[in-house]
């Protein structure tokens, strides 16, 4: 299964990207130098990562024959912004770590609810892409 | 610098993703079972990895005195959905890698421009998460 999309810059820190003719804006906000017309990139990350938790998550519980009535998901991350900046620094660019938060409602006892998510969680793809290294390939033009 | 985004379930496969105020909606298409609404989580993957060196290429850039004058960016995967779709498989459940196609015009030599991205690469968030392992920790309420 491929998946592409087209990214172009229309400043130093927004993009505008299309996905099979849907499309999105991606910048930095003010604070940080941006022009605040979207959520940042690693904003989206975090988005990617519960989007797919939501498809995958349904997609087992639905094949335990449990109904989930209701999931609302909260993702953070910290980061040090030193090596984005250039600085000499042992500390990796991006999150440390992600966290997820998950309130969900079913009709299951706790046990099964938390096992759809640990399997939900393992048979994701986003959150496979950044729990494992992931080769990027890179060729400028 | 902590970020911090929440998203809600409107189906089996579409979240209304909330970060700082701005909205955006994840969605399967059609074809896939899903409501078709927006683009899918691994196109906001690909996305944010574009939004993320677009704002790096242009730090590294202005660090090099260059003025980045267009820049576009085609980003790729694929993955094989045997491990999704709750197969018995060996394979990974996210992209096998990342191609990225860079298009860009800049006021210097062509190796300079290589340079500047892959510096860029080096220094750009979300392509940390994705390149080096990322522990994700799921806590469900």
């Amino acid at each position: 299964m491929k998946s592409e999309i087209h990214a172009e810059s229309k400043n130093d820190t927004k993009v505008e990207v299309n996905a099979r003719g849907h499309s999105f804006v991606i910048d930095e906000p003010e604070a940080h130098g941006g022009t605040g017309s979207g959520p940042n990139p690693v904003e989206y990350e975090l988005g990617a990562l519960t989007g797919c938790l939501n498809v995958v998550a349904h997609l087992v519980a639905s094949e335990k024959d449990v109904k989930l009535e209701s999931l609302e998901i909260n993702a953070s991350g910290e980061l040090n912004p030193a090596k984005y900046q250039g600085k000499d620094t042992e500390e990796r660019a991006g999150f440390q770590e992600i966290k997820l938060e998950i309130e969900a409602e079913a009709d299951t006892d706790d046990e099964t609810l938390k096992e759809i998510f640990e399997e939900a969680e393992e048979r994701c793809p986003v959150r496979d892409n950044i729990n494992h290294e992931t080769p990027v390939e890179l060729e400028v033009n």
